[in-house]
């Protein structure tokens, strides 16, 4: 399992760890336990949209074992991401055996809501991508609820975390991969292009797309063409309808 | 706007309403308001997930306006579906004026997430869909959640609501459309088929898909293919993977 659950355990550390902007999942604590850093703790989980159970001593023990928890749990979920390495190494050895082999990795800028995120590893696992690359920075975490919602797919995929997204796509550049990254406007209709070569396909942030500075890092700039009123799709969907028609092109 | 809002009014009303199935968004209770029927109101709407705030007392007043309404409003949504032939006909108008025009149809069989449907309808209105038909039994229904998934969507669109989805079908049948089900196994990846004939596209349930009866009036039963250990997609992804698939083939 990709996804762990790690606790932390009394007052001082939980709040430290919710001000340092960990992803906490939850906050246990016991009914009636009174005092200032209590308050602190409700007050800042409140401002991070962290959920705050109050629950039975016994509750609380069950996580904090033998420590003294101070009557405070914190469930923390850590994400195993993988080094870039990871995900181009086993691209090699398949080139190795079959230079025909045309690797496609989809790169996640800024998605920010977890459903959207979930739904976009499933059809990434489904269609057989060789790996997603996520940006550290404004991105949903990789949680118990992309775990759901990607119905397992988190566990079947390596999944890098890009500090910077331009360097990443540097180095992808250089293994000899092309990027495609989609828009709404001023680009080609996906149909039009030909994904029969090593692909990045990057998908944006949910209000504003691909930021600038990686729309200018792209070697194609495609997009999903659109008949009606409503200008965009939701993202997941958008995800979805570029892979299939980078596997459609493939299929030959 | 096609989603409107009335307001039913009373203690009565509103336990019947709930009682009979009615599509409530929300009830409003005066605080401290008692009594063996506001407890039998809290109990139905509990059972039905239909969501109950207690209120102060001018709050109800502004939705009940003159009427005496014992301290109980509920907020119910009504959706202006079309009928069939409300979608048939302009279909039929296009046909007139241009022979070669391949309308398009979505058909939803028991999609029960409204986050789903109102992601569906976003994606349809998007692509360009002549109509879209919805079994009556076991679906969303078109509410507030759907009507802003769908980004705006719901307002632009033709929905029809289909009692017996079978005797639909048939008269679409008659009208020249070409049924095509998806489905996961046992069918044609949808690559192969030729979706430049007027067409109506069946995605089913989140879990059961669509049904056997529906399944058996199909004219073609089509699948998403895929490659991982994942076995199916969003159907919210399925949707927008299935009608693309289609729009592209129109291009030429």
């Amino acid at each position: 399992m990709a996804l762990r659950t790690h606790y932390i355990i009394g007052r001082k550390p939980v709040l430290e760890a919710i001000k340092s902007g960990a992803e906490i999942e939850r906050i246990y604590i016991v009914r009636g336990n009174k005092g200032g850093i209590i308050i602190d703790i409700f007050r800042e989980a409140k401002k991070r949209n962290i959920k705050v159970n109050e629950v039975p001593q016994q509750k609380i023990q069950q996580y904090s074992k033998s420590e003294n928890s101070q009557g405070v749990v914190a469930l923390k979920s850590s994400f195993n991401y993988s080094g870039l390495e990871e995900i181009l190494v086993p691209v090699k050895k398949k080139k190795d055996s079959n230079p025909d082999y045309k690797p496609l990795l989809l790169i996640l800028e800024q998605i920010q809501d977890t459903h959207n995120t979930g739904a976009i590893l499933r059809t990434a696992e489904a269609a057989g991508v060789d790996g997603i690359i996520i940006t550290k920075h404004n991105s949903a975490p990789i949680n118990a609820t992309v775990e759901k919602t990607s119905a397992g797919a988190v566990s079947h995929l390596k999944i890098h975390q890009a500090n910077n997204l331009v360097n990443t796509l540097k180095v992808l550049k250089d293994e000899g991969f092309w990027i495609f990254g989609s828009t709404l406007g001023g680009s080609k209709p996906m149909y039009e292009l030909d994904f029969n070569l090593p692909a990045a396909v990057i998908v944006g942030n949910e209000e504003k797309g691909i930021r600038k500075l990686t729309a200018d890092n792209c070697d194609f700039l495609i997009n999903i063409p659109m008949t009606g009123k409503i200008q965009s799709l939701n993202v997941s969907v958008a995800a979805g309808v570029l892979l299939y028609e980078v596997i459609r092109q493939r299929r030959g």
